[in-house]
């Protein structure tokens, strides 16, 4: 018998992403998001949701662009901050000493130091309440070369992003090897 | 300098996460999500995007309702054959004797075995293009009582949801305890 907990955005595991833009005077600035992911396969998208107070939301609809920036675990620090203070107020690159980068394809800026970026243009923004959806497709994935598998692909082991847990307010790591995708499950099949 | 692979869905880490559909004759269906996320806090939302090629986008539709069950990294066997067969073709629970349990709240099954189920009521469905996105109300939060905290908020280190790293296609459990949210960064502030 499951207990019910109410009408909740209390699910397990959200992303830890940084949403790069440049706000005004090309300031740029870094958020923080849980509340994102991936949306479209053809064409590739994700999006992000966030407040209208945000001026990460401000600064997406003035410059129709945004990055993603996976930090590792070792910037968890910074990670947090982004998240809890307003680039109205502060600027966070400045304050972390973190390297925002010009994306040489949207108008966006994206962390130097954190090992996975995806560099997207705004597609859509999709009122849903509280939050807006932007959806971004993305023009291009980057990644420090030291993080990629045999196959070129991102080794989640050595991105080593962190995840977060709503409720318990809580940063996890990435933990063992579970199983291949696509492969453990075929033996059920049939 | 970061290398380019490319504009790719490649992102870390992602979500894995069971849909729970009906289908005609009140058939339970579950089918395995990376595409997945919350959307909107007020109302509490999350979202699915799904090609229309699948029974679950079909029975969405349909039933204008669908539950997310997160698995266990103990049932990832099962969590994957889930993503790899069609329920037009196999009775996936039949298959891996989960027990579909109705929502007393919306029109569809969530899979008993899973530790941590939300109960959507759809609200939107948005075409971006190969994926349809499913944004549903989250109406209810359901957990054992097993893998709550002390505070009652399901406990990431209970719960052992797995992530996936599309790309190398990989499923990992989650880590060890990195920092509490709104907390660690809070010492760069000001």
């Amino acid at each position: 018998m499951k207990k019910s907990l109410g009408a909740k955005t209390i699910i397990l595991p959200t992303p830890v992403w940084v949403i790069g833009t440049y706000g005004n005077a090309g300031k740029p600035n870094a958020m923080t998001a849980a509340w994102s992911g991936v949306c479209c396969s053809k064409p590739p998208c994700v999006y992000v949701s966030l407040r209208e107070a945000t001026l990460t939301h401000k600064n997406i609809k003035e410059h129709q662009a945004y990055t993603i920036s996976v930090p590792s675990e070792r910037h968890i620090k910074e990670a947090d901050y982004f998240g809890l203070v307003s680039g109205e107020r502060e600027n966070k690159f400045t304050k972390t000493g973190l390297t925002p980068v010009k994306s040489n394809l949207v108008d966006a800026p994206y962390v130097d130091e954190f090992p996975l970026v995806l560099e997207c243009r705004l597609l859509k923004a999709i009122e849903l309440g509280l939050h807006t959806q932007f959806v971004g497709e993305i023009v291009d994935v980057k990644a420090d070369e030291d993080v990629l598998s045999d196959e070129g692909y991102p080794d989640i082991l050595k991105v080593k992003p962190a995840v977060y847990s709503p409720g318990t307010r809580e940063y996890h790591g990435i933990g063992k090897f579970l199983a291949k995708g696509f492969e453990i499950g075929s033996n059920l099949k049939g």
